[in-house]
């Protein structure tokens, strides 16, 4: 149970109502009850009835909206925002209880004493695990790794050799940091190509304050490190190739994948299944939509995309077989330029 | 060895030849040995000579087509429904061997004697795996957990906390169950953009007869839980965002994606890399082919598609760049038609 | 610290400077500092200068760009190639240690003594591990396993039963092998869609010299085994379904899929997202190019396309607009061509 005092404290809002009133969830309004707090992103010009009709006992909103709930208000900026911090206040916090039993510690790793480390666990030689650090069951850590203070590590998250990890970040389970990066030279002089393996001799470097998404992969770099920004939010199954660089506050979601030796720049922003080819460039504050293909180099910023939506798959076989025919349709209307002569001052541009 | 008068009970056939006859494997017609038990789909009107020319002891096939096969034979009125029945009969059972000695079980956790626990799985406080779950090696299970009866969780999986799982699922290793959604709030406050994260205070939420396949990830909801209904099948990779909802019997083939807060309806079919954008629903009995990429909300029951098929490089390079001209060459046949006007029967429809 | 003469030796090349020379790193061009090895792969006509200004002690490099460095040379044909065999000599050896006191070894399971087993590895019945093999923490391998001499698989890899692995392979943290495939058949006889599991009864092979990126899957077979040939190297989060077959030293970039049943010819290389739909035919030698999705089986090799790269957003949608109404434009096209007849030479062909 918390009071909504506390959640104004957080939340950065004050209250109207009772500061001592006391919640015990956080809530959606349509599935809030009478003890539970809930927001509300509207504006002034919402014609919803949300407000009017959520069961909440308290609800964190925009002054304006005020009027609209009879009960205990928190009065913030931003009421999304805002529900972010008070999230914070209902989230089971980690449990810090040293290092289980069953934790296999290497002998030259330095382990903080408020660290604690889950069930089998393992960490390599000369790795430091700094305070406050969380890290789950049946997590591997590699040698020569630091782990920064504050930082969570869920089950089951394998951490190659030579990863620094700043502080507070989150890397969720079955994340893989610092595997041997996809790196091979063609060798066809037996006739046949051979691939030969380039051994990845580089490491990973991630800033403070990055959260990484389930079962998604960090590469570590050929020879010099990968690197991912401050601040940097990657969802579920990305994949981020050797030598790639993320710029500060770049936000990735589920699926996005960063081919090898990409520079992305700082606060962009990719939709799920976005992609960006090999040893490109990426500007700052560049948005690629969902399922975007990035196959040159964007030196602007602003938003790019090459999204197809799906369509009633019969009309889509003649769309797609249409597409298969357009140098020939373009080649007719040529033929219909050249045979049906137009005005000049229509038929000037833009051909 | 299992009798064909055996597989033909669990087929829901009956036997033309001898009830005691044995086979010692399941078997694709072409690879079939004499001991091998295979099956046909093909019906009256097959051409195909693989029974004739196949060397197995027995076959599972329809009425019309039993004499065509000379030895023993099952009648069935569905030859491939038949085979997943008799496949089961030939896979190893898991071995129900109680807790092995290596598992961590907090101390309030619930697991039925009959329950095998693999070695080093870890189970948190205020658990309950029921009657003859088969838990695997190095599976996490967190707090808070339900794991129904006769479900099967193979090795390396991770399960959060507050996470129930029905009965008679499947879960394969690499899958990451109840991570953390992808939830940010933006903070523009200090004059660049910061992603405040937002805690993820709901669960997940299984129906029985799931399976899930490798590496799949499904997050856990935001404040209410991520659901998958009853008898759903996702095959491997796939990515399930926070809050989704997915209706019973729907089946998804690998590296599908649904974004968060998608709902899903039941009997749908989502092809191989299909994806789902966030917020949207989609209809029951709606199937998207491979690669299609859904942007809009889909309220209408049948095939959707926006799949485009690769074709030689040097073609599609025209083709594609084409693509990017497709506006200067629709503003070209806008000015034919107005250059060169047509009869109105024929121009008067379709512009 | 290795001499340069180790290094021409292991390349293939010959030394002009100081035999003895010591290096102590590899490194490019660009970040060599003067006890750096450094490689250059541009040839006589390159026009750059990163030859005269690194700061790299030795260079490996053809001799026809020898008088452009200075100091100690390693000449050899292929610089990209001796930087991979240099590599080699730069990456920490894997530790032989034998089995960790923590592994859990069944009885009947032969681990060569050379062999070594990380902590919490867990090896089933009837499984043989070969000389040299090196065996990371938390690595299941499942009853009925080959893992054939000098295989590296690193922590958190789960293999299932029944999967033979060849020699010198390279398995990455994550990685699933052996999972059960994606097999359903449709059960209707209750008026809805049931799907009725198909028990995957045959295993995996995979051949020598394969390498395999952290948290790829790679499923069994239904019947008969799944195959990857000698020489291949997958990627990360790449996906193999069951029964697929895939050519020697094949090469697959990340998040490429393939589907179920597939045959995939050798020496082809899939770009990243590439996928292969199910039962498709791919023949020897043909490139897919990033993102290309292959609906259609491929007899004959060469490059293969269906990529379309991100444009800007307000661009892309009017072209996306223009793609769904292509019907209607081709219709356009048609009926100008009736009513604006051209001259039959220029008309005659690609109607």
């Amino acid at each position: 149970m918390i009071t909504i005092g506390e959640i104004a404290a957080a939340a950065g809002g004050r209250v109207e109502g009772d500061d001592a009133f006391r919640v015990r969830r956080l809530s959606s309004l349509k599935n809030a009850e009478a003890d539970s707090l809930a927001f509300y992103a509207g504006g002034r010009g919402a014609k919803d009835r949300a407000l009017e009709t959520t069961a909440a006992g308290a609800v964190m909103l925009r002054a304006e909206c005020a009027q609209r709930f009879p009960r205990h208000r928190v009065i913030v900026e931003d009421a999304y925002l805002a529900y972010a911090r008070a999230s914070a206040l209902f989230a089971p916090p980690p449990k810090n209880c040293g290092a289980h039993k069953t934790a296999a510690i290497a002998p030259n790793t330095s382990v903080h004493k408020d660290a604690a480390l889950g069930a089998y666990a393992v960490v390599g030689e000369n790795s430091v695990i700094e305070s406050g650090v969380n890290i789950g069951a049946h997590v591997t850590v590699g040698a020569d790794c630091v782990i920064g203070r504050d930082t969570t590590i869920e089950s089951g998250v394998h951490i190659g050799a030579r990863t620094r990890i700043g502080a507070r970040c989150r890397i969720s389970s079955g994340v893989v940091i610092g595997a041997g990066g996809f790196g091979y030279a063609e060798n066809s002089a037996g006739g046949g190509v051979q691939w030969e393996r380039i051994e990845q001799l580089g490491g990973v470097r991630i800033g403070d304050d990055v959260d990484i998404g389930a079962n998604t992969t960090i590469d570590r770099g050929a020879l010099d490190d990968t690197v991912i920004g401050d601040g940097v939010k990657l969802d579920n199954h990305i994949q981020i190739a050797h030598n790639v660089r993320i710029g500060a506050h770049t936000i990735m979601a589920g699926c996005a994948a960063v081919a090898g030796s990409a520079v992305i720049g700082a606060r962009c922003r990719l939709g799920g299944r976005a992609s960006v080819l090999g040893h490109l460039e990426i500007a700052d504050d560049v948005h690629i939509h969902a399922d975007g293909f990035v196959a040159t180099s964007i030196f602007q910023a602003g938003e790019y995309s090459s999204l197809i939506s799906a369509q009633p798959a019969e009309k889509w076989r003649k769309t797609a077989a249409h597409i298969r025919r357009l140098e020939q349709l373009a080649e007719k209307v040529k033929r219909l330029q050249r045979a049906c002569p137009q005005p000049p001052e229509q038929g000037g541009k833009n051909q």
